[in-house]
């Protein structure tokens, strides 16, 4: 998982070079620890970004949506698509508004997309999508039937050509600047859970067991 | 504000129609909220999703960048673009890995953007753009001067074309699951602050202002 992968044309960061990072495992830690890609696609002339879950086993990546999705049939007519996950580290206060900035990590994927035929690979991307997002809740919830497996498409995305973003790290003023006198560092933003809310036709009795009271993407 | 906007072909929702929304207030609510969106276009055959931020001045959508930026200098040639800001507010647990879903809110808007060449609408954008993100930081901050204004590029994007999408309450199980025996509810997720880092170089007895300490996306 540590080999670099070598970026293309197309994937090489231009915009702050030195942000750019090839390696599959800095990718792949980001793609575990996101679970919301921005999907785009292009059926005519006009892009759309749609946002969906997604999962991951070795190099492939999962999406999956209704049977009747239009985006996942186009997808599955071999059109190109570019799938992009985003994580939001902090917000970079410098003492100039120009050198603003934000801490993030992100991935970019380009390739093409297939449908998954195979009823066992099918469940089993079912599954690392379900895990992916709450690891725990497979073994825990009623599994899919055929006739939902039936309603359900699961495309695979091989991810071979791809580069990653990442900022950390305090502000970077210019010189002159850091004897300008406002406050100056990073705010740091962290998606959170808040406190459960029980369907209301829940047994009030039952409780959450602990894959889901202790939930964290960390 | 209120005004509601008719779908298009291109942005009338197909999949859980019941989830599409099309008035401004809606959109303009979800837009003010988050600071991320996801820009496609496709330069090529290939398109890219990239994250920036962005800011919003009535019906107006600005995002900005390096004068050097390739994804600028493709987007004012005038190709296609989508942006793309979701809002996630949740993991939705039904009894069956189907009915799983998430809360969410995304606004999908389709159009072009151009240039912003007029120099008081620029440092006005940017100064949108600024306190979208961080509002009271425009007046606290070294504010740009003609050097960096040339340095950055600023593209406005008419809203006219968009649709929103949100999905909100528990989970819709399947009748004959209420009975099963799991947890179902909803795992509520938020994007809080957390502590602040200060500068290295920040002079120690510098305490942060209120709206760096109060900073909140609600």
């Amino acid at each position: 998982m540590s080999q670099s992968n070598m970026p293309t044309a197309r994937t090489r960061v231009v915009r702050e070079p030195e942000r750019g990072v090839y390696d599959r495992e800095t990718a792949y830690a980001i793609l575990d620890e996101g679970f919301i890609c921005h999907v785009g696609f292009t059926p005519n002339e006009q892009p759309f970004v749609i946002p969906t879950s997604y999962g991951r086993k070795g190099d492939n990546l999962y999406i999956h949506g209704s049977a009747a999705s239009r985006m996942l049939r186009k997808l599955n007519e071999g059109v190109p698509v570019c799938v992009t996950v985003t994580l939001l580290d902090g917000l970079v206060l410098a003492r100039s508004v120009f050198n603003h900035s934000m801490n993030y990590r992100s991935v970019v994927i380009l390739g093409t997309a297939k449908l998954v035929d195979d009823p066992q690979e099918k469940l089993e991307a079912l599954r690392i999508l379900s895990e992916h997002i709450i690891p725990g809740r497979w073994d825990d919830a009623r599994l899919p039937n055929e006739k939902e497996l039936k309603a359900t498409s699961v495309l695979r995305m091989s991810i071979d050509e791809f580069s990653t973003k990442v900022r950390t790290g305090p502000p970077i003023d210019d010189e002159e600047d850091y004897s300008f006198p406002t406050w100056a560092g990073v705010l740091p933003l962290e998606m959170v859970t808040q406190a459960l809310v029980p369907d209301p036709k829940l047994d009030p009795t039952r409780e959450a067991p602990p894959y889901i009271t202790d939930y964290s993407r960390k």
